[in-house]
Order: structure tokens, then C-alpha cells, then sequence
């Protein structure tokens, strides 16, 4: 069978990549989210287990203890992880995951899936970017001017990135990322299990 | 401006590379087609300027002199070449271009052209290949099997593209195609343009 692909969606902090994840799977039902561990508190709406598996510090440290982390990283004060069993189990059995994760998370997750899809999300514009992060009205001006210094400096890793899509519409970002996610599909260093039926051709190959 | 981006449409003679280039034309009208120029002879419904440019021998000689050809190869018996300045204005003007063209002529575009997007369409197997080649009902035996065995020889040529993409059902192919279109759009390393009004950003990528 044919191993799934893992779609590591990041972006700097505002961008909206919750949201478009959120958009994505109700357009891709067979995408498999995978659900990330936090130590950050649930926001209204939140739902354990479904947006985040929410643990304490003490149950954090004990899963990096176990090894039971495919990442984890702190980013403003809070501690986010991805639970490692759930994805490899996903993939090895043919379908698609898609991890919507912080930059510093995903550049980790690269270094032990380098044949993971890597797209970064981009604001339209820097303007753009920080009346997203005032709008959410609930940080200070002392958070808004840190998480802006902290987007601008993830911005700069987009270089480790494949896809660059910018979140101008959500719609649009969607229809960029299911594209992006049907052309990998398609890639040919990706494609040799279907070649198996035309035996003179892949010799080779 | 950004340039457009040179589609590759190649494959094994009789997988319905010119089918699927129609489709997908009517799908997305704003991709250039790149009308190839041939010395063979038009077959029913063939429009010259259209469907290829025909020429004599002689003028397509003239053509090669002139290095007025892209790249230009023979096959069974007929020589097929694409027209250079009608490419290279149309990416230089921001659209992106489709070319359909037999996989040895692909090869030669790709010393070129190496940027350019390689398509490689496949049958679903050879059975439904040669079913294909059998099943346009014009060529002799000897033909079929001279045909076959180019195609099993074209087919090995896999490695030296960037998509595989199986035309087991036309939409589905034109789809594939369309998709990887998008997704190369958004491919990092051909980003840059946008990221221009992202200074801080861009200092380090």
C-alpha cells in the first residue's frame, strides 16, 4: 500500500492557519488531522482531543520522557507538541495527515520527514499580518509588538519551506493547498508503487 | 512580472496525450497551447495552425537552419519541432504555456528549459495501451507492434520528469494536470516575486 503523505501546514503566528486547516478538512473529509498536545489554555470554543489534547506541564514533560513526541517546542510561554504514534500509524496505513503546527515545530518535524510536504502560509502583506493579530482583541499592545518581532523572524524560515500560499481568501488558500496536495500525489519520484504493473518500462527506471 | 510557467504534456505513443491536452485546453482557457510544427501529413479534422503548423521537408529544414525551432525530433518517419519565439514570448508575457510533444522532443526541451513543469502522462497498464494504439483502427500490424515497442521504450523515459500522471479517465487526468499547475505556482523557490513587499522577511531567505 501505498504510504500517505504527511502535509505539514505553518506559518507565522496570525496568518490564519487554524483557520484554513479548520476549512481544509471540511473540503477534504479524508485528510487526517492530526491533533496537536498543548500546555497553552483552551480558548472559548476549544475542545479537548478535538483542537488539542490540553496537558499540564507535569503530563508534557512525561510524553518528551516517553519519547511520545514527533516534535514539541515552546513558543510565548506555552508548550506545543505532536503526539507521534498518531501519525505514523495514519500514514503506514495510506492516508494523509495534515499538521498544522508553529514554524519552529515544523522545521523539527523535517528533520525526521524530510518526504513531508512543507507549506507556509502567507499573510498578503505585513499590514495585513498585524491588524489580523490586533483584530483577535485580545492581547496587549506589549503581545501584539512581540508577536509581530516573532512573525517577522519565522517569515524568514519560509526558505525551508516547499509551498509558499498566501491567505489572501480562504477559499483560495484551500483550493491552493488541495492542489498542491493532488500534484504531490502525482509526483513522480513519489509514484513508483503504480509502475509496478508495467514491468518493461521501470527496468529502467 | 512573474514569468509563466512551461508545461510539459509528454508520454508513449497512443496514451491520449492530444485528448487530454484538448480537455484540458477547454478547462482552462487561459494556458497557451504551443502549436508544434510537423512535415507529417494531417490527419481528418487537422487544422493547420491549430492542431500543428504543417510544413514540407523542405521548409522544415529551413526552420532548423534558422534555429527557429525550440528543439525538433524525428518519429516514425515525420519530423515534429516546436516554434521558439511563439514559447518564449508567451512566458516572457506572464502566461503559462502547454506543450504536447512526443518524449524524446521533451528531453531536448528540458536541456533548455530545465524550470519547465514534466508531465508524463501513462496508460493505466500496457494492455490498455496497446488496446489504444490497436483501437484507432489506421495502422497495420507491423505498425502496431513498431508503435508498441517505441512506446515500452518511451515508457522507461519516466525518470527524467517531474509528474506521472495516469490517464485512466480524462477528467481525472485533466484534473491531476490542473492541479500540479497550481501547485507549481505556489512552489517556494519560484516565489520570490510575491515576497517583495515583505522586506524584514525576505533579508535572510
Amino acid at each position: 500500500m501505498e504510504k500517505g503523505l504527511l502535509i505539514v501546514l505553518s506559518g507565522p503566528s496570525g496568518v490564519g492557519k487554524g483557520t484554513v486547516c479548520s476549512v481544509l478538512r471540511q473540503k477534504v473529509p479524508e485528510l487526517v488531522y492530526s491533533v496537536s498536545a498543548t500546555t497553552r489554555k483552551p480558548r472559548q470554543g476549544e475542545i479537548d482531543g478535538i483542537n488539542y489534547f490540553f496537558k499540564s506541564r507535569e503530563q508534557f514533560q512525561e510524553m518528551i520522557a516517553n519519547d511520545a513526541l514527533l516534535e514539541h517546542a515552546e513558543y510565548v510561554g506555552n508548550c506545543y507538541g505532536t503526539p507521534r504514534d498518531f501519525v505514523e500509524s495514519t500514514l503506514a496505513s495510506g492516508k494523509d495527515v495534515i499538521l498544522e503546527i508553529e514554524v519552529q515545530g515544523a522545521l523539527k518535524v523535517k528533520e525526521k520527514f524530510p518526504e513531508g510536504v512543507f507549506v507556509f502560509l502567507l499573510p498578503p502583506s505585513l499590514d495585513e499580518l498585524k491588524s489580523r493579530i490586533t483584530g483577535r482583541g485580545t492581547e496587549t499592545q506589549d503581545t501584539i509588538n512581540n508577536r509581530m518581532t516573532v512573525a517577522v523572524e519565522e517569515m524568514s524560515l519560509i526558505r525551508h519551506y516547499d509551498y509558499a500560499v498566501v491567505n489572501d481568501e480562504i477559499d483560495a488558500a484551500c483550493h491552493r493547498i488541495q492542489s498542491i496536495i493532488v500534484a504531490e500525489h502525482c509526483r513522480r519520484d513519489r509514484y513508483y508503487s503504480h509502475l509496478a504493473d508495467l514491468p518493461a518500462a521501470t527496468e529502467k527506471v
